[in-house]
């Protein structure tokens, strides 16, 4: 995966095809190595000279990406071990996952005919690898900051939305590889070389089917040495359907497939927000050291459902302590009896005590120990006028504050920016970007907080998980 | 609720306090009738003339809102009756919902009194009614137009949720209701007004603690009349807390509830985003004749997870019918072995077929009497650079003249623009307004469109619900 210089076999002049657009990405993003796209056809693409065939290429070839037919796929192979390629990646599709007999079979030769001359598949039917750090994507405009978190997917898509969506959280990969039909190179390979990468801090992943007979053993080991999340999908009948025809996977029963993830001591979720939500909690968020919460809550009715997820999730939702009632009394007064876990912040700023007077309360709350797990959702305080982005400003200040002032594990809520209105949705984006560029594990609702701080907890605080510490 | 004249009683001029807000606001919106600022201090806010109180009011005043400290609203219900005002709504809080005993004690007092002199009380605790047919609004710039949905809410950051979160979904409403502590109106008050009003078709309902001892009878009778959708929280005991100290409510067991509401023939959800999606499920989707569901997936990997989704919340993917691939071989030849339910538009598109193919096939099947229900997934269609955006907008198109041609309910399935490009936000924004103002069922995740038709479907499948047709 650490190629010099990379050939695409089937580049086109033709800008919507993919064997235009992976050599317009790698351009774009800045491969640093060679590049040399191949077609009988010769002349230019993008300013680089065609070359008619692998072997035409003066320089050595490390990975080939193909985006040719099937059918064409062997005779590619054999030019790949003539030329000393080590690894094929295989844009192309159109093989086993189809469930047509001859196409499962061409699959077969071609993984057989690579074995045997030394060449080793990526995919077929899968996008390729995704590594910032010597410039190499098959999206675009995906982040160029190299991060610790390596992602595996059957599923394009779903790698696409971890690079992107997930990015947008602030995640940053080592590595994200779509591997597709994962005819020779399986999940269990990529586990086993991810989990003895020193670059790689935290392992993601969506399977469709397990490939490996060796794979419970192999995660197992993973999961020893550092967190492995994983995604999978063929849940139900149809999606197992869903799952055989797109990358031709067996996705086997489901109740069957959580107990061996638990017993393997790795992670399971069960969708892709959920897998984006658990990774940037593991990303993010220092080890908590139990389970209950202390939160702000945004608005009476957020604070009660706040409560509800969190307690739904495996983690406590205590009520506030007497220390901490004791401590507010002394600058609130009677009003102290207003003060409950969660902090409704409504409760609070109607009264005129203003944003300080809720900072000093959650310091407060912060600095006791009854409180292992810390939650700011300024989800409700979005400005209904122009003028009114101060406050969300100042939410996001003393949260922010609070963040920095505590070494309990503390996560930020804050709905996504997908306002009409220019002004709100820069409001928005703003606030998100600080947090973010602080390094803040931010979630866009309580839901999907408490969802992956349960799954984050629970992990760090099972007996014989203490490889994430930081 | 049809105020020809509003008094707020505690009017500011200070720009952050809610005594000025409110006029602010009403003024905005265009409230139609007579609005006047009550303060003992006189003077102009936003160029009215304050009254110093009640009865220095020249004409009549049918509705109040009160903004004064709890202590004084005694004297205020006396005030009210003096003057003939029939409905006072106390912005007023720190009542029961405090739990301390003087404050309680507080509350029924002014219960007490207000109903020996026969004005009723809205709330305390409570932000007021939002009615745009008469520009009546307790937040600032909600849609102006007028639906034919109701929502009551004990918590106003809930109904502002739906009123703002609900609106960029299309959601337009006869009446929002933050009823807070419901201290004299109350849940069953409110369900009996609505199921009798012409102007409401749907009634969606935020519960934190049921009041009346009829409500069971009351929700029964309203259910036979129109659909009605209810988030209720205090799901645990921490939210059952919760709810205790925001609104004095008892939450009640919530397996009791959840039954109770089935049994009563409303539609339980188990939070706003939930009622939202469902209520746009209801406002928006003609009545599907059953449970089979069609879709176009968004790539292999969003296929699966779409068909697990669907089968999880109690709908079916059926394989693709026989008679569909028929009728796919006349134009596609052997390709036609690529065509499954889910379609995958990963599948279609970079063979070359383009739009064009993928909204015949998808055609034929909305044409299938096996599939009642229609799904598209445009999700993973985000253009990747400027240029892509023409392919957003053919998906969009291709949707919306399946979704044009057809009397199956359909939904669309659109990512949130929450993009940190400006290009990308208006490209997606673009799009979803699109579908929004062609009256499309759009949705934010595959998820949330399953669990949304999950609730219509099993309520328009259950025998005996007749109602919603139109």
């Amino acid at each position: 995966m650490n190629p010099r210089s990379i050939a695409i076999v089937g580049a086109s002049p033709n800008p919507v095809k993919q064997g235009y657009r992976y050599l317009q990405q790698l351009l774009e993003f800045g491969f640093k190595g060679k590049l040399y796209p191949v077609n009988r056809r010769g002349g230019t693409i993008l300013g680089l000279e065609v070359h008619p065939s692998l072997s035409a290429i003066p320089g050595p070839v490390d990975y080939v990406i193909s985006t040719i037919p099937a059918e064409e796929v062997p005779q590619l192979v054999k030019d790949c071990a003539q030329k000393g390629v080590k690894l094929l990646q295989l844009y192309t599709a159109q093989l086993a996952e189809t469930g047509i007999p001859e196409q499962k079979k061409l699959e077969e030769q071609i993984v057989e005919l690579a074995q045997r001359l030394g060449v080793r598949i990526l995919g077929p039917n899968c996008m390729g690898v995704y590594r910032p750090e010597i410039g190499l994507t098959f999206r675009f405009s995906p982040p160029r900051e190299v991060g610790d978190i390596a992602c595996i997917s059957q599923s394009a898509g779903h790698a696409g939305e971890m690079i992107y969506r997930g990015g947008l959280r602030g995640l940053r990969f080592s590595q994200v590889i779509s591997y597709g039909n994962a005819a020779d190179i399986n999940e269990a390979e990529f586990l086993e070389y991810f989990a003895s990468d020193d670059k790689t801090r935290i392992i993601a992943a969506y399977i469709e089917g397990v490939r490996s007979p060796h794979f419970a053993s192999v995660l197992k080991a993973a999961a020893r040495l550092k967190p492995v999340i994983i995604c999978k999908a063929g849940r139900t009948a149809a999606g197992a359907r869903g799952a055989a025809s797109h990358t031709g996977s067996l996705a086997g029963n489901y109740a069957v497939w959580k107990a061996l993830v638990k017993q393997c001591g790795a992670i399971h979720v069960d969708s892709i927000d959920e897998l984006i939500d658990t990774t940037v909690a593991f990303a993010k968020l220092p080890v908590p050291k139990g389970r209950n919460v202390g939160i702000i809550g945004s608005g009476g009715g957020g604070s009660i459902i706040a409560a509800d997820e969190f307690e739904l999730n495996g983690l406590h939702v205590p009520p506030m302590p007497q220390a901490v009632l004791d401590e507010v009394k002394t600058f609130l007064g009677n009003d102290w009896r207003l003060v409950k876990n969660p902090l409704d912040n409504s409760v609070i700023l109607p009264m005129g005590w203003g944003m300080d007077v809720l900072k000093r309360i959650f310091a407060i709350m912060a600095a006791h120990p009854i409180f292992q797990i810390l939650v700011g959702d300024a989800g409700e305080w979005y400005p209904e006028t122009p003028a009114d982005a101060v406050y969300s400003e100042a939410t996001t200040s003393m949260l922010l504050e609070i963040r920095k002032s505590t070494d309990k594990p503390m996560a930020l809520v804050l709905r996504p920016a997908d306002h009409t209105e220019e002004w709100k949705w820069r409001c928005f984006l703003e606030q998100q970007q600080r947090c973010i560029n602080e390094g803040a594990a931010v979630f866009p609702s309580i839901t999907r907080a408490a969802k992956a701080l349960g799954n984050y907890a629970g992990y760090c605080l099972t007996p014989s998980k203490k490889q994430i510490s930081r």
